[in-house]
């Protein structure tokens, strides 16, 4: 007997379905606006300090000034990890492991206090996980390439510290500026897949570590976190293109791009399920690139990126005449994050460390006003099955006989 | 502005909610039946070996012999791990971490392939994960008594393997077919929150490492696995009262139930969030436990086991009239791991070893037929923030102003 039922009812991507009340952020993917801890996106990204984001989300206000330096230091602190977490990192950069594999092992290594030891060990947690994240990544990637990391400088703040750490030279301050910018656009974005993983983690009443290490992995999924570097490939490509064949970028990127939908392959930094019109984070993190870019080695790629983004919209919307299709984020993280001086390999990362703030706070509010989060599911297989006799006996199970049949 | 909306249309526990059609396993919680991969758990667990379980659950179907002898031999290779793993197992014990911790290092610490590279790739990564485990607690439990493993002994089957990598020695017969049958009964139940957790994460497209790390981070929670010690407790207390102050058992057993009540505490091993009437586990687990003990050192612990949890049933309906209360499967589950000899420290990572078995099965059903799990969230906050303008400046950011504003 196998069971029949109506599998419409399934709600597979649990799309429209709310799960939880939150204070963090608020997505409105019709009229494409953005509110992160009570301030359009727009208003809150481009000026705070990382800190100060993620001190919004987890209290609910600003800091205040003492609070401000606190926090600071408190994630300059959380920097030092221990050497056992430096040393498995590292190991696995010689394995040969990818960024987000070796950010999930440095952070499963991680010790933070169980939730039942109070809000105050909560929040020391979050700022546990967050603050040990650049020194992952960056020790890493140093380790790629044979290097240990430069001393740790406590004054820095969160950005200019991941830039340190990767580079061991002094950052610009326009690349620390971006760089913020770009961490607090992503902090936070409604109930995605790696913020609802950290939640149902939590409503367990599990530890902030593992709930962090969980949402890590959804991250590294390409249908989540994993699409950012291939949107820059094609500016790359386009420009190639152009120069080889003498032809304007424009020209050169609607050849790309139609080549791409010809092969029925997916366009990277293009539509989103969520937004219906443009995505605002685009808009802020477009806005922060000229500024970037005007001191940068490659002062014209922000102005290729553009001449390549138009032409694509150009004709993926003519491929489409019915379908709003826009930029989306990843195209301009792309920009910002190479601009940042950035490799692709840790444009993952690097949102995964932006997104932390939000894992945490989202964790917090979950401690604050749990239930246990758990679905159900279909059983659609048979359901009167016999074990087979010879099994029973198990004469194969190797010095293992069955003491009971 | 603050949104007011209607939160009685949320769904916190996503309770009732079907997210997945499955052919694993079938929670009845009405009738209390369990189907597991197409048998009653009845008629699975006591026979079955877990090698076997689990590759019905992988294949859909059970193994020939070839097939049979194939898998216990790649689960015995996976027991071997990378250094760095054990290293690290071994360091979480030195720095005082619980076993459900160094599971998730360990687990987290471990390289699969991507889901890219295809179905038979996908299956050696469920074997590589579920392999790893015995010997990732088992090195964990030694570090903690300063001790190392001892040598592997690739002829054993998975239960058997773990005992004898915790204990050094080899395992009665008796105890390893109570491991396994409690192994085949917790291998896969229904959309839980550990494994809903891992197809969350698998829907992102990530890989099955990291959907199985977030999985026992989520297993760790005291609502979901870490509950089965304190129901023995409870024997053990009640066995130490009656001899204490000269009572009968069940006398001391109802003075302790009712002391716990009065506290209002919860009482563990009893009823279920989904079980209405009696949990079908807990019968194959109440029935797997005579042979176990008949020749084990404590071989009154299981009658006195029964007489406990009949005042307890007895004390809670008096307590609750109008409601079902009944056994769960974490009494006999403390029941059963202590018979084989394992310490209540170990129960949840033993749970976790077994739940594997579903947690991959479920990752592969979830990568054959996948759609990114993304649920919404109510947004309760103001919405009109206006970032104060002395943040806009940052006079404070230590070497990193503001280029942009």
């Amino acid at each position: 007997m196998v069971s029949v039922m109506d599998t419409t009812a399934i709600a597979h991507g649990l799309e429209g379905i709310v799960v939880a009340a939150t204070r963090l952020s608020d997505v409105d993917g019709e009229r494409g606006r953005l509110i992160i801890g009570g301030y359009p996106v727009e208003e809150l990204a481009p000026r705070a300090g990382f800190e100060e984001a993620c001190f919004l989300l987890w209290h609910g206000r600003l800091p205040d000034e003492a609070e401000r330096a606190a926090g600071r230091a408190a994630l300059a602190a959380a920097r030092v990890v221990p050497a056992a977490t430096l040393a498995l990192v590292r190991d696995a950069a010689a394995r040969g492991a990818g960024a987000m594999d070796a950010l999930r092992m440095g952070v499963a290594s991680l010790l933070v206090d169980e939730p039942s030891a109070g809000r105050a060990a909560q929040e020391r947690a979050a700022i546990a996980l967050v603050g040990a994240m650049p020194t992952l990544v960056a020790a890493y990637w140093r380790a790629r390439q044979g290097l240990a990391l430069p001393v740790e400088r406590p004054e820095l703040g969160h950005a200019a510290a991941f830039l340190w750490l990767l580079a061991g030279r002094a950052p610009a301050p326009a690349a620390v500026r971006a760089l913020e910018t770009y961490c607090n656009t992503v902090i936070d974005h409604g109930m995605n897949a790696s913020t609802f993983t950290a939640r149902v983690i939590t409503s367990t009443g599990s530890d902030m570590a593992s709930a962090v290490v969980g949402a890590i992995g959804a991250l590294k999924g390409p249908l989540h976190g994993g699409a950012p570097g291939p949107a820059l490939d094609l500016v790359f490509a386009v420009r190639a293109a152009a120069a080889a064949n003498g032809r304007a970028l424009a020209a050169a990127a609607e050849d790309a791009v139609r080549a791409v939908l010809a092969r029925g392959e997916r366009l990277m930094g293009f539509g989103h399920r969520v937004y219906r019109v443009r995505d605002p984070r685009a808009d802020v993190l477009g806005a922060a690139a000229p500024a970037l870019f005007a001191g940068a080695g490659d002062a014209r790629l922000f102005d290729d990126a553009r001449v390549v983004e138009e032409a694509t919209l150009r004709v993926l919307r003519a491929h489409k005449p019915g379908r709003r299709i826009e930029t989306n984020v990843e195209f301009y993280t792309a920009l910002i994050l190479h601009g940042v001086g950035l490799p692709s390999a840790l444009f993952t990362p690097t949102f995964a460390l932006a997104r932390a703030g939000g894992w945490t706070a989202h964790v917090l509010e979950q401690m604050g006003d749990n239930r246990l989060i758990r679905p159900s599911a279909a059983y659609v297989g048979p359901r009167d099955g016999h074990w087979p006799r010879r099994s029973a006996l198990r004469a194969d199970a190797g010095g293992t006989p069955a003491a009971t049949a």
